[in-house]
């Protein structure tokens, strides 16, 4: 089944799906075309290459030695096999595009701003992408992010969704995965936006958690099906991420971060950039520190002063970071299965996962999503590859 | 014997200890008056109590009832008390009272900022007081600060030393502690001003570490002798803390900690204050990071950084926290006996410095001197009251 997008309107998301896997964003020439004619008669003149030259430029390699035709149909394949994804395609003009997270760019790209270009069109998979940027966040760190990077960026996040603001992140392993999974954790929304096609998960590990955020979030991608994460296209889709929210929040990156880029990016687009300490001795707070250094960056400290710098206010109490409401009795308020989880842990020692699925009876995929329930609670800590009964209250 | 001051001018040196003895600082109407009679006639108006209102309000309540010649026999007995323990006292028109460090306190009470007042005079003991405030650099931070705290401030000391420039403390426990031995171990000169008498090592425990100061750097009081380290003393002496060189660093502080009023001083002098990052989870990192939160402060994670920020010239090369030079023989360079301490450590256990005292064959303070300088070099460390060998290049 083919334009099964928010309109139904199939010329229009033929129209989207063609455009969007004819040009590498960003692509500016491209936009702008289908500002002034629209994406239904961009496409034609794409398709029978008639558009203007700058337009010709950026899409003759993708366009191949297609017909008009083939190129129709090839759109019509990926509209299938987004639909075979549950994704739809959005283009400027519907309801859902997110106008205001895009106006930044010409703006940065009347500046000098290379590169500073909105999408052709989204991929969405999962809630209409409201509430970016004025109520979102983004949250951004190294990939090889640290025991200390994981946990601050889960409770930023956690306040984030408790205050009822859209956490925005790229999927990727350590920060943003803690970042996301906060997020869901607290049944808040976050927005995952991929370097890749918004049928492939990448990275593989994470398929399950973009799986969790297309149910209670949404997931994003500029880039048609099948498409896959070069290098490039993290730097590329780092401006969609700094794009969507109010401000980025860095939370630990090493001296060539990748995650600067998208720091660079949200400054470009006059968003604001916050930046999280660290350990001086720590190297994945370099990248952090030069940010404070240079004043580029704001310091924060926790989701409330986050919270307050985008102007959102918090939701109340949101405990600080390893700190229970009850003191008590730390589980509390635990979803069942993540209290057995805990129970099966052992105090003194340190076990590994599998034994902890003997022990609770559960299953292995709810006895991991428990043991991150419970990290970032703080009350249970890796011990390499093993797990160990943590003390929320002992530093 | 009186008069062993710099002058060895005696009539000069008793109104400087009477003129001292006679008023709390800070002491304004007191310090103008002296400049603009000087100490000589200073005291005499003070001590005959002809002086001007404000100079006797500032004076009355320690002249006592005591008449001239007491009071002068008062002086005369400072100044016995202070050669008995190599102190000096210098004031205004001395060689070595750092006036370039004072500028900033007649500017900073013209702005309004309250208690912004030069010392009456200075007892000094050790080396002439040189090189402040431009080629000097401020520590502070927590009595009670972290190890990594006491690593930090460690480096950066040992960094500011290294360059040749005077590393200013407070000598009290933790950051002050660490600041100063890591001057002196590096051969370098600290000058650490007190709260109280010149003649009293407050902490107690911190007496030998002043003994070293004295004998390669300087101490400073603007307290006559026996004078207690009253609480009000220690905010009252941050403001010569901060003059004293051309920026303060802070490397720990809490929420409400002291050492933010030598920051606030610094700021009020016109001096660059920074202060070092750490993890946002650590209460004694609270206060850094509102003083770099709020751009009060500039931050810093490196000596390189300290010494670049104030425009100083670092010493090539200074080796980065924790690696050696050689990591192959990480103890080459050692002092002997030091390596002789080192090598008693054992690997796998702790074992307290009486152990090491019998096992190494050497006395109980050059065990306990040999295992700072190993704590600092990442060769050792603190186990509760025990000591273990470190590995430098693990983290």
């Amino acid at each position: 089944m083919s334009g099964s997008g928010t309109g139904g309107d199939s010329p229009l998301r033929r129209a989207l799906a063609g455009l969007v896997r004819a040009a590498e964003p960003p692509a500016g020439a491209v936009v702008q075309f289908v500002e002034r004619v629209g994406a239904v008669d961009a496409w034609a003149a794409v398709r029978d290459r008639s558009a203007p030259a700058a337009v010709r430029a950026a899409t003759r390699a993708r366009l191949a030695d297609l017909d008009p035709s083939a190129l129709d149909a090839r759109a019509d394949a990926d509209l299938d096999t987004g639909a075979a994804v549950g994704a739809r395609i959005v283009g400027a003009g519907d309801a859902e595009w997110p106008t205001a997270a895009f106006v930044a760019f010409p703006l940065a790209a009347a500046r000098g701003v290379s590169g500073a270009a909105a999408p052709v069109g989204l991929w969405l998979r999962g809630l209409p992408l409201t509430g970016v940027p004025d109520r979102a966040v983004t949250m951004v760190g190294s990939r090889a992010c640290t025991g200390y990077g994981r946990r601050v960026a889960g409770e930023i996040s956690a306040a984030v969704a408790a205050a009822g603001a859209v956490v925005v992140s790229g999927a990727a392993f350590g920060v943003d995965t803690a970042a996301h999974q906060a997020a869901l954790l607290g049944g808040g929304r976050t927005v995952a936006v991929l370097a890749c096609g918004i049928d492939r998960a990448y990275p593989a590990a994470n398929a399950r958690l973009l799986e969790e955020i297309a149910a209670a979030g949404t997931v994003v991608s500029e880039y048609p099906p099948g498409g896959v994460p070069a290098r490039h296209r993290f730097l590329v889709r780092n401006r969609l991420i700094a794009a969507l929210a109010a401000g980025t929040v860095v939370v630990e990156a090493g001296r060539r971060s990748g995650t600067l880029s998208t720091a660079a990016a949200a400054g470009q687009l006059g968003r604001l950039v916050m930046a999280v300490p660290g350990p001086v001795t720590s190297a994945l707070s370099v990248g952090c520190h030069l940010l404070l250094a240079d004043r580029f960056a704001q310091l924060v400290t926790d989701g409330a002063g986050v919270l307050t710098a985008i102007g959102i206010a918090a939701a109340d109490p949101v405990p600080p970071i390893g700190v229970g409401r009850d003191p008590r009795h730390p589980t509390d308020g635990l979803d069942p299965e993540v209290a057995r989880v805990h129970e099966a842990l052992p105090a003194r020692r340190s076990v590994p996962a599998a034994d902890l699925v003997v022990e609770s009876a559960l299953p292995g995929a709810t006895v991991v999503a428990a043991l991150a329930v419970l990290e970032l609670a703080g009350l249970a800590e890796r011990d390499g590859p093993l797990w160990r009964r943590a003390d929320r209250h002992a530093r």
